[in-house]
C-alpha cells in the first residue's frame, strides 16, 4: 500500500485525479479538460442546486460572457480587485475593437447594468436570478479543480428593495451552501463571516463555507456577499418605493464552482485513491464475476439480472465484465472510488449470496441474494452518512483551539511538521487590525478564513498584539 | 387584432420575443441576455437531449473554451471556413500573450488534440462525448436567438474504428435530432445532406435538418457531420487496430444550438404572441379567478386547491391572482405563450366547471371540476400533438414542387410577394454544379437548403441548366 497521500498530499492528488480518469491538462495555460467522471459530479451538483434555487424562487438565465471594460470601471473597488487577472479580448472578425472586452471573472457588472434597466418599482422586487456560466481569472498558481484559469461555477443575483430582506437572502444562500455540500459531498463546513482584507471586491460583507482538507488546508467551498447600494449606485439600480420616492436597491451575490470536485477528492481520498459520496458518483455500484472462469456464462447472467433490477430503482450500476483480473478490477474501481463493488462467483451462487465491499470500510460482507434489492440503496445511505462523519471527526482531530499567541502558533506548525503531521485549523482570537491579520500570515503562512458563526469556543485576547480580541476567527493555510 | 406578424414578420418577431419577455439586448454587439422564460425552454430541450444522450451511451465532458492559433491551422478548410468571425484574446493579467487565444467556434480543434492523447488501441473506440457550452461567431448581421455573437449550444464528437461505424452515429444524431425537434418542439423538419458548398468547414459530409418558418424561410435546426479521417489526419488521432497496425479513427460531429429557441417561436407564434408547446413551456397552465370581486377570496382558495393538486402530478401550473383586469391578464399570458388558461368565477363554482381555454384553440370549452385532474395532461399532451400537426400543415401549404426553370422561381417569389403570401420551399432538380448552384442565389435569394432523404418528388431536371438533374434539393431563404 502507497503512502504517498500521507507524505506528499499534493502529488498524491495530482497522480488520483490523473489516474481515475477525472481530468486532463489542455494546452491553455491553467485551463483543464473536466473528463466525464468529473463532469458529471458536477452535473449531480448542478441538480441538487437547481432544486434548491427552485425551492427558494430564483429562476436561471444566461449573460454575455464578454464584459466592456468601462463596465468595470465603474465599480473602483471591484475593478481593483478584479483587473489583476482579466484576459481581455482586443481583435474579431479581423478588426481591432474600440473597446476591450473582459472574459467575465463574475457577472456584477453585466448583470447589475440589466437590473438597471429592468428595475423600476417595488413590485419588480426582488429580483433573484441565477446564471451556469465559465468564468475566468488568469491566476499565477493553478491546481486542477480548486484553482484554474477557466472554471464552471453558479453565481446567483439577487436585488432587494431593502437591508433586511437582502441580508435575509445574503444569510440563506450561505446556508443552503452548507446544507448542500455537507449534504451532498459529505464535506463539513464552517459558516462564517470573512475578514474585511477577505471580503469579494466591492462586497460590503462577505460570508463564506470553508472546509478543510485531509492536509489540514482550508478550501472556502462557497461565498455569498451583501453588496449594500454600492453596485445599486455604479449601475443606477433605482426602483420607485411605495412612497414614491426613487430609491437604490440592495443587492446581493453568492456562488460555487467546480472547486467543490477538488474539495471533495481531498476530503474522502484515501491511498487506494477516490473515495466518492454515493449522491454524486457516477457509478454508484460495480458488479464483478469472480472465481474460475468456467462458471462465468451464469455468473454473469445473474448478474445482468441483479444490474437491471438495480438500474430500474434508479441505483447508477455498473458491470465490469472484462478480461481483467479481480485484483486488477479491484484495483482500478477502488481508485475511481465507486462506493460499492458487489463480487459473485461460483461459491457464492451456491451459497445464493453476493459478497459486498463498501470502498470507505475495509472488510467484505456477505449478504444473501433475497435481501440484496433492500440492503443496496441502504448501504449506499449509510455511506452517504457515514463520510460526513468520518470527515468531521477527521477536523474535529485538526482543529487546535488553545493557541494563544504566534510563537505558539509557529512553534505548534513546527511540531506539526516535525512530526509528519498537518497543522489543520487553528482557532485564534483577533482585535480586528489589518495589521495584526497581515502579520499572521507573514510570519506563518496562515491566513483568516473566517469569522465562524458558532466557534467551538470563543477567544479573548488578539494572537498577535494580546490585546482584548474583537473576533474570533479560524486560520489555516489556504488553497 | 394586430396584423403584424402577416404584413412584418421580422418586426412581429422582435416585438413578441421582447414584450413576452424571453430576452433582452446587451451592450456587447450581437449578444443576448436569455431571461428565465427563454432559458428555461432551453434547459428542457437539454434534459431531452441529455436523456437520448444517455441512452446512446454518449458522456458529457467541458473542454476549455479558449483555442491556440496554431490549432486551427492544422486542418485548412476548418481555419478558412471559421477565421473571419473569430473573437481573440491577446492578453491576459497585464502581459501580451505569445499566441493568441480563439474564443471557441467550435471545439473540433481542441476536442481533436485531447483525442489524439487520449485514443491509443481499437479497446478505446468509439469514443463518444458531448460538451454543452457558449460558442462565438462574430458575425455582421446578428437577430435574438437565431443568430448571435455568443450562443450556447451542444457540440457532440465522436472518434470510430472505421467509417461505417462512423457514418452510422452521423446519421443516427441526424436521426435524434428530428425526433427531438419534432417531438418536443412540434417543429417539423426536413433531413438531408448539403451541398459540398454547405457543408461544415472541414467535413466530408454534412447532414442538415431543416425548418419552415411562418414566413416560409428556411432555419438549419441541427447539423450532423461525417469528417472522414481528416480531423483525424490533423490531429494525429491515431489507434492500433486487431491486426496491430497504427490507422487513422474517423471522427464526426454534430450540434444544435439557442436557435432552436428562435425556430419554435418563428414556427409556432401567432398574432397574439408566443405559442409555446407545453412539453418545453416553463408554465403550462395559469389559473385565473374571473367574475365579481367580492367572492374572489373562495375563488381563490378553491384554485389553490387546483393549483397544488396540478403541481402534485408534474404540471407547471401558475395562479394569477393579481389585481389586474381578466381582459389584461389574458393577454399578457397569451402573449407569453402558456398553452392553457383556466378560468374559474363565482357562477363556475355554482356549477362545478372551469371554464378552459387552450392558446392554439379560439373557442373555451367547459370542464367539470371533478374531471378537471385528468382532463388537463390529456389536453396539454393533445395540444402538443395538434401543435406538430399544424405546423406541417402550414408548411405543407407552402412547399411547392412544380417549378422547374429558373424564371418559373422567380415569376413564383414576385407573384408571392404581390399577393402578400410567402414564398416557402421550393423543390428542385439540381445538375450538381457549384456554377448552378450560385446561380440560383444570385439571382433569386434562394439557397439550397438540403437535398431531402424523402422528397415529395424526384426531380428530374436542373432547375438552372435544364440538364438532368443530379439531385433533388430543398430552396429557401434562410434565416
Ligand atoms: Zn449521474
Ligand atoms: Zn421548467
Amino acid at each position: 500500500m502507497s503512502n504517498l497521500q500521507k507524505e506528499d498530499f499534493s502529488a498524491w492528488y495530482i497522480q488520483t485525479i490523473k489516474q481515475a480518469d477525472l481530468m486532463d491538462y489542455s494546452p491553455v495555460r491553467g485551463c483543464i479538460i473536466f473528463k466525464p467522471d468529473s463532469y458529471e459530479i458536477w452535473e449531480h451538483i448542478q441538480e441538487e442546486f437547481n432544486a434548491r434555487f427552485k425551492e427558494e424562487g430564483i429562476r436561471n438565465a444566461y449573460f454575455p460572457m464578454l464584459i466592456p471594460e468601462s463596465f468595470f470601471t465603474k465599480e473602483k473597488d471591484h475593478i481593483e480587485g478584479f483587473s489583476p487577472e482579466l484576459p481581455w479580448v482586443t481583435e474579431a472578425a479581423g478588426e481591432k475593437l474600440e473597446e476591450r472586452l473582459a472574459l467575465r471573472p463574475t457577472s456584477e457588472t453585466m448583470i447589475g447594468t440589466a437590473f438597471g434597466d429592468w428595475i423600476n418599482s417595488y413590485r419588480d422586487l426582488p429580483m433573484e436570478i441565477n446564471q451556469w456560466a465559465n468564468v475566468f481569472r488568469w491566476e499565477k498558481k493553478t491546481l486542477p479543480f480548486l484553482r484554474t484559469s477557466e472554471f464552471l461555477w453558479q453565481e446567483g443575483h439577487t436585488a432587494h428593495s431593502d437591508e433586511e430582506d437582502a441580508r435575509r437572502r445574503t444569510m440563506r444562500m450561505l446556508q443552503v451552501y452548507k446544507e448542500v455540500i455537507e449534504g451532498l459531498l459529505a464535506v463539513p463546513v464552517y459558516e462564517g463571516q470573512k475578514t474585511p482584507s477577505e471580503r469579494f471586491a466591492g462586497a460590503v460583507d462577505t460570508y463564506s463555507v470553508e472546509a478543510m482538507m485531509k492536509d489540514g488546508k482550508a478550501v472556502q467551498a462557497g461565498t455569498s456577499h451583501y453588496m449594500g447600494t454600492k453596485f445599486a449606485e455604479a449601475f443606477d439600480i433605482k426602483y420607485l418605493n411605495r412612497d414614491n420616492e426613487h430609491v437604490y436597491a440592495h443587492t446581493t451575490s453568492w456562488g460555487v464552482s467546480t472547486r467543490l470536485i477538488g474539495a471533495m477528492i481531498m476530503v474522502h481520498g484515501d491511498e487506494q485513491g477516490l473515495v466518492l459520496p454515493p449522491k454524486v458518483a457516477a457509478k454508484q455500484v460495480v458488479l464483478m464475476p469472480v472465481g474460475p472462469w468456467k462458471k462465468k456464462p451464469e455468473i454473469v447472467e445473474r448478474l445482468e439480472v441483479l444490474q437491471k433490477d438495480l438500474k430500474a430503482t434508479g441505483i447508477r450500476v455498473l458491470l465490469d465484465d472484462s478480461d481483467n483480473s479481480p485484483g486488477f478490477k479491484f484495483n482500478e474501481w477502488e481508485l475511481k472510488g465507486v462506493p460499492m463493488r458487489i463480487e459473485f462467483g461460483p461459491r457464492d451462487m451456491e451459497n445464493n449470496q453476493v459478497m459486498v465491499k463498501m470502498r470507505d470500510l475495509s472488510d467484505k460482507v456477505a449478504v444473501s441474494l433475497d435481501e440484496i434489492m433492500d440492503f443496496v440503496p441502504k448501504a449506499l445511505d449509510e455511506m452517504q452518512v457515514r463520510l460526513l462523519e468520518t470527515a468531521r471527526e477527521n477536523r474535529k482531530a485538526n482543529e487546535y483551539t488553545n493557541i494563544d499567541t504566534l510563537d505558539e502558533l509557529k512553534a505548534h506548525i513546527e511540531a506539526k511538521k516535525a512530526a509528519g503531521e498537518v497543522p489543520g485549523f487553528v482557532l485564534a482570537g483577533w482585535d480586528g487590525e489589518l495589521e495584526t491579520e497581515a502579520k499572521i500570515k507573514e510570519e506563518t503562512g496562515f491566513t483568516t478564513r473566517n469569522m465562524p458563526f458558532n466557534p467551538p469556543v470563543e477567544k479573548t485576547t488578539c494572537i498577535v498584539s494580546g490585546k482584548p480580541a474583537k473576533h474570533t476567527v479560524w486560520l489555516a493555510r489556504a488553497y
